[in-house]
């Protein structure tokens, strides 16, 4: 079994140099990053369509968008207004990796782009293992899926900058505890900055649409 | 690259022969076994809490309740009247594996057993590689997650014989299709048994029910 461990640190390292390599060529053009993490069906793709519509005439938006399987995510986006949009099928993996993101980001033009969002696997436990040379982690979780989650895949809300609360709108159909969630997501991580909201309705949008302008960095 | 591939087939392969041995002990005593699978959220544990309030005087249940962190599960399967209920906290790991159910199992009296009920890691991915020995897998998904699950992580669809929709007390609530998901999922695997219920009003538990009944084996 050591040699599982060895080759599994020798992966990592090989990740962490081209997450490395990412960062660099992010921050040189003042590009803020994020990697959108969760369970399948939290409503990763469904926030970025609505960040898509409300914001693609104030921001310049690239979106990577991976699945196991299809296209769908990609091709929602692009419907949506995405105008830079590259999917990646990971064909079984569980999990985005950064070459995958050097990959996808080839033929990209990074000049005046503000944001770049990568919309990861739908797990909850493996792509908090992987650096894909992100500014920051957001992890979405669903009113619909309980307040244990937090405690339960301690480690993606420990490696993750924002916890996304969506379906707010389905409050008061399950015995969903917001006060309980965000405590024990707190616990785990106390610099949690946290955004409670609806794809569905809207509510609580604006609050999530400010924050990434005021994102947005002078180039 | 290569040496990440074997030590994985090694891995795989050790895995396999200890789910063989799991496997031949299950059957010698005429135990029926699932391997329940999902995203987090989805609802195993409330369909092993209804399971087992409906049925403990009717089938002599054990469960294997298996999580990255926190042994909630298990606490909550034994306030339902669970008798035999082990708590298998991985550490970390996205998936439970043989050995796992292997030292599980150890100190379980399996005379007289019906069914014995292993509660994966919340995750859509990685599970579905990995062999507990189980006679089926089941796999959960709700209808608050989206239709397009199972064209988005096929390999779980294609390996599983069962297929639950749950929460459909919140159909209408989103733009979840039925029959998408069902169509869509049998053409993944055309022989999967689909059961659709809501743990919470129980509405559809009794198909559930009734099947379990009519897998129990004389001894």
């Amino acid at each position: 079994m050591n040699k599982k461990v060895d080759v599994q640190v020798k992966v990592l390292s090989e990740n962490d140099k081209l997450a490395a390599e990412i960062r660099q060529r992010l921050k040189e053009k003042k590009i803020v990053s994020m990697n959108l993490v969760s369970s399948p069906g939290s409503g990763k793709t469904s926030l970025l369509e609505k960040t898509l519509a409300a914001l693609k005439d104030k921001l310049n938006m690239v979106l990577i968008a991976g699945d196991v399987q299809t296209e769908n995510d990609s091709i929602r986006l692009t419907k949506a207004g995405g105008k830079v949009v590259r999917p990646i099928v990971t064909g079984g993996a569980c999990h985005l990796d950064a070459k995958m993101i050097t990959k996808a980001l080839a033929d990209v033009d990074l000049a005046n782009v503000d944001i770049l969002f990568v919309e990861n696997v739908g797990n909850l436990v493996c792509p908090s293992s992987y650096d894909l040379g992100e500014d920051m982690k957001v992890v979405l979780i669903s009113t619909t899926e309980g307040d244990d989650k937090p405690s339960k895949y301690p480690g993606m809300f420990r490696r993750s900058s924002v916890m996304v609360i969506n379906k707010t709108d389905l409050l008061g159909h399950s015995d969903f505890d917001m006060d309980k969630v965000k405590e024990n997501a707190l616990k785990i991580n106390g610099n949690l900055k946290i955004f409670e909201l609806s794809c569905r309705t809207g509510e609580g949008l604006d609050k999530w649409f400010d924050w990434l302008l005021s994102l947005k960095q002078t180039k």
